[in-house]
Formats: structure tokens, C-alpha cells, sequence
């Protein structure tokens, strides 16, 4: 099975404004969509998307604990959230212009989350994952979640056994590092951040790649690095028109994991994700992506092998 | 027994920002609060805090019924709101910049009845207003409520003998003047509107006089203008230093009913209403007032007498 786990999910609120946003004045909303905002649960869409079960776990406010679901529902994401009382999830409000002329958003506070519902998660964690299992953790820290109950629970999957994935930014990407977790995809700013001194970022990543399983470091529109088993992947992407690349990382990442736990294929998963998330960016919304376009989009991606291009010493294995 | 009516409420939800709001960023809001929308609930919370009895009625969508009815319970609102299903009650999302710097306002899309519920508001209606009853029909209608609907609604208070107060603007004001109800609450623009001609104000209300018992004409921080049982009241609000007039009007009303109500005295619940609305605007909420507050202020409000200013022709009776 595949967990994925959002600790600071956002419900989006998407606001189609009838004229341009402006202040001192009523401005009418023509129509509300709603989306679900947080890393993992978008990995968890993509997963779904490709028919591979999973379950999205995580910490969600109780006070709109049924919009929450709702939309997970209406994605088709199995999901097994513990409600915290006495808040809502937050929303992410997009105030959108007419005709895409531009667009605000406005994020509130996250809820605070308590012992009682670490140890909730912790628990279910211990009690349910196995070897085989792998485990995506994905997106920021909620209110009262702080660096060493990230590194509590990133140590209780690994004491599982599982393949533990993580999308993370900052101090928490810093842990997972320091943790040798087994996937993480920084970018570039991000890989600059991690190691200090005069290496090149292909230096950079080759010295991570020695303790971490598998590395997709990604260079937006331009493809993607890949470091695992010995060997360096230089994947470019299809060249498609671009219309929003809001939340193609998260896309890459849930079709990457999918494809990956499924076949152990690292070409073919690099392959799946390239394509799901050129699909992606070609579709408005931040999550959509059409399957049948990435089936077709997967012959565009180009894969460039170099073999051993670093050293390999006590190197984990892939998943089961 | 008081009944408000709002038709169409909302849920306000205020979202201070950290920063001023900007386009094309990530806007934090560091605290969120809510309060109701809607000129009947403002007319209840009034009531409410005055101790005099009454029931919040209207339409609350489904999808946040729970929300909705949690605000009115924290502002100790009796309610008995029907739930109609499948839509959300809409948000008016209040963007707050810090130091009083400016907001802009952002109005969903009301919520759409059907048949059912209108027939169930009106079924509700007859079935429990008596003569010595006060309703109170505020704001404006949600998408499927024509003025056809409102006719019926205003029809049926009408029918059941109950004294019918309207807080309503544009064509559902023309049609409360012309079922003559008995109590409107038009401002100096909206008196402009209702009667052609080259009339002045005054005489404009004189005439509207003629077939409404009780009508109050406001003039902002001046104060108001009452028209009941033949007589004009100028009455001078008292002057207080203004933080936030949104809302004035409703506690106004929601105090002058109240009062009116309780009391039938005309220069009582003038004098009352004024002094709320006075407290009111000193406060930055959009619905609170300090009811010991009020109770000195009322001794600053002025009430000038004319007697028989107009004509009075088959004018109808006070509530009992």
C-alpha cells in the first residue's frame, strides 16, 4: 500500500471575480469552485488518477471536516484524515480576475494540532506499515507540529521498513536529508541550499545520492535530474504550451511514486511523471491531468543515461 | 412573538491580512473571524440583546447549515432557518488590510431556492403568526426568490394580521409601499426613488405617510426622519465619534422594533434606536453595540415634535 500524509492540508477556494479585484468597493463573484490545497493529497489524486491504490493520511480541522472530505470525495481520494477540534482546515482563497488578468491569493493561519493527535498518527503509522509500504510525506508543518515531531515521525517509517518518499522544503528537506530518507526532489535553489562549498549542482547531487535511494531534482519546464542506482538521468520533458504550472511538481511526484512502487521501473516511472505532469501544466486547474494525454505525451519524453557517473558506497534498496 | 425574515443571509468571514493586499503574491492573513451577514439576523441580534424574544427565520444552505447556525448561537440568535440542500449559504469575505489601511469586500453568489422552501417559509408563516405578532423582513433575495415570491411572502404576514416591518431597497421597497405595510426604513436617495414629481423630501414622505403607519427615514449620522400616527419626529442621533457606520442601520431597526414591540411608545423606541445605532458606530464590528452605553446615550438624543405636519387619511393601527 501507498500512504500518503498532508500534516497542513488547505481546502482552495477558488473566486471567479466578475471585474478586476479592487479595494474600497463590492467585488461579486460570478462563481466558487473548490479544490484541495497540500502536497500530499495531490500526490494522492495523481496515484488514484493512475489506478493505484493508497490512502491519504493527515491532520484536517474539525469545523469543516465535511467540506474537506467532500472534495477529497469528489476526487476519488481514499482518504482516513484525524479531525482536530476546535478549528477548520484553512483555506487558500484565489481571488481570480476575469479574462486571467491577473489573480491574488490569500492564505489563513494553519490549524494547531495537539500531543494527543501526533501521537493518533504516530500510532496508526506503527500499527499498519509494512516493509513493503511506502510512505509519502509531503508539504509544510501545521501550528504545534514542529521539526522534532517531523523527525518522530519520519523515524517511526523508517523503523517500518517502508520507502519513505518526502517532498519537502527548508529545515524539514534538511532533516530528510540528514535522515537519509529514501526519495526526495529539490530543485535547484533548494539542492544550492543543502550542501555548502564550491561543488557544481551535479557534484551537489551526487554527493546526496550517496545516502539517499533515489533524487529527482527539478528544473521546471526544462525536465528533471534523477540519481539512483548508480546511474544519472537526464530527462527532458515534452515540449507542450504551458498554461498553468501550478502544482506539476506535486504531479511528478504522486505519478512517480506510482509508477515506481508498481514496477520498480526507475525509466518508466521517470517516464509516467514527465508525461502526467506535461499534461498537467497544459489544463487551467492545479491537479487535473488527462491520462490518455500523458499515454500518448510518454513517447515525447527523452531519458539520457549516464552510467556511474558518481560513486556508489552502501547504497539502500528500491522498494519491494 | 418578533419574527425576522432574511432571506438571503451570509457569513461574513473577516481576514486580517500581515500585509497590504497585493496582487500576484501570497497575501497571510494572521487571524480569521466570523460574523453573520444579513439585515434580519443584525434586526435579531439587536432584539436579542435588548432581551425582547424573537425568532431568526430564512434560508442557510445546507453545506455550511452547521457553521451558519454556530455563529448564530455564539451570538446568542434563537434561529429556525431552513436548510436548503445542495448549496452553501454564500461568504462575504471581508480582506482587512493592518492599521485600518483599507479593505476590499468579495460577495459569493447567493444560494437558489426552489418551490419547496418558499412553500415551507409560507406554510411556517400561517401556521404561527397571530395578530399581536411583529414581523420583520430584511435584505435582499436569493437567486429563485422573485418579487413575485416576495409579494406572497409579504401577502401571508399581511393576511395573518401581524404588524409587517420591511428593511427592503429598490423594487422589493416599491412593492412593500405599495401592499402598504407597516413600517419602512427608506433612505434619502431611496425616498427619491419612490415617488416622481416635484415634490421635496418631506412631502414625498408626507404622501408615503398616508397609507404606512410607521416610517423612518434615515439620514446618516444627522439622524432620522419618523412619520407615525400624524405626527413628524426629527430626531438628532447623538454625536459620538464614528469608528464603523456598516451596520447602523440594522441595529436601528432591530432596536426600534424592539422596543416599539415592547412598549408602543413611538418616542421610547426612537430614542432607543438611536442611541444603539450611536453606540454602534463607535465600535469596529459591524453588528455589536454596548446596551449600558446605549442606556446613558439616550439622554443626548433630541426628538423635535410637529404635529399633523401632513395630512392623515385612513391610517392604520399600531401593533397590539
Amino acid at each position: 500500500m501507498i500512504y500518503t500524509i498532508t500534516l497542513n492540508p488547505a481546502i482552495d477556494r477558488l473566486v471567479f471575480l466578475e471585474e478586476p479585484l479592487a479595494k474600497r468597493k463590492n467585488n461579486r463573484a460570478r462563481e466558487i469552485r473548490y479544490d484541495i490545497g497540500g502536497k500530499g493529497t495531490h500526490g494522492s489524486y495523481a496515484m488514484s488518477k493512475l489506478k493505484v491504490a493508497n490512502l491519504a493520511l493527515g491532520f484536517a480541522g474539525e469545523q469543516n471536516f465535511a467540506k474537506f472530505t467532500q472534495i477529497l470525495a469528489e476526487k476519488a481520494i481514499s482518504h482516513q484524515f484525524l479531525a482536530v477540534p476546535d478549528c477548520a482546515t484553512r483555506e487558500s482563497i484565489i481571488l481570480i480576475d476575469p479574462d486571467n488578468l491577473g489573480s491574488a491569493m490569500v492564505t489563513e493561519p494553519s490549524l494547531k494540532v495537539s500531543v494527543k493527535e501526533k501521537q493518533s498518527l504516530l500510532t496508526f503509522l506503527a500499527e499498519h506499515l509494512k516493509p513493503e509500504d511506502m510512505v509519502l510525506v509531503a508539504g509544510s508543518q501545521p501550528e504545534g507540529f514542529e521539526l522534532a515531531d517531523l523527525k518522530e515521525l519520519l523515524t517511526v517509517i523508517q523503523k517500518a521498513g517502508s520507502f519513505l518518499a518526502c517532498d519537502l522544503s527548508d529545515e524539514a528537506l534538511q532533516l530528510a536529508v540528514e535522515l537519509a530518507v529514501d526519495f526526495i526532489k529539490p530543485n535547484e535553489f533548494e539542492i544550492e541550499a543543502l550542501i555548502d562549498g564550491q561543488q557544481t549542482i551535479e557534484e551537489k547531487l551526487a554527493d546526496l545520492a550517496e545516502k539517499i535511494t533515489c533524487i529527482v531534482a527539478s528544473r521546471g519546464s526544462k525536465g528533471c535530474l534523477c540519481y539512483y542506482g548508480g546511474n544519472q538521468y537526464k530527462v527532458t520533458a515534452p515540449k507542450v504550451s504551458e498554461i498553468n504550472d501550478t502544482g506539476a511538481g506535486d504531479c511528478f511526484v504522486g505519478s512517480f511514486l506510482a509508477t515506481f512502487y508498481q514496477t520498480q521501473d526507475i525509466e518508466a516511472s521517470l517516464k509516467m511523471a514527465s508525461a502526467c505532469a506535461a499534461s498537467k501544466v497544459q489544463h487551467e486547474d492545479s491537479s487535473f491531468f488527462d491520462v490518455t494525454e500523458a499515454n500518448q505525451l510518454i513517447h515525447s519524453v527523452e531519458i539520457q543515461i549516464e552510467e556511474e557517473n558518481y560513486a556508489i558506497s552502501n547504497r539502500k534498496s528500491s522498494p519491494s
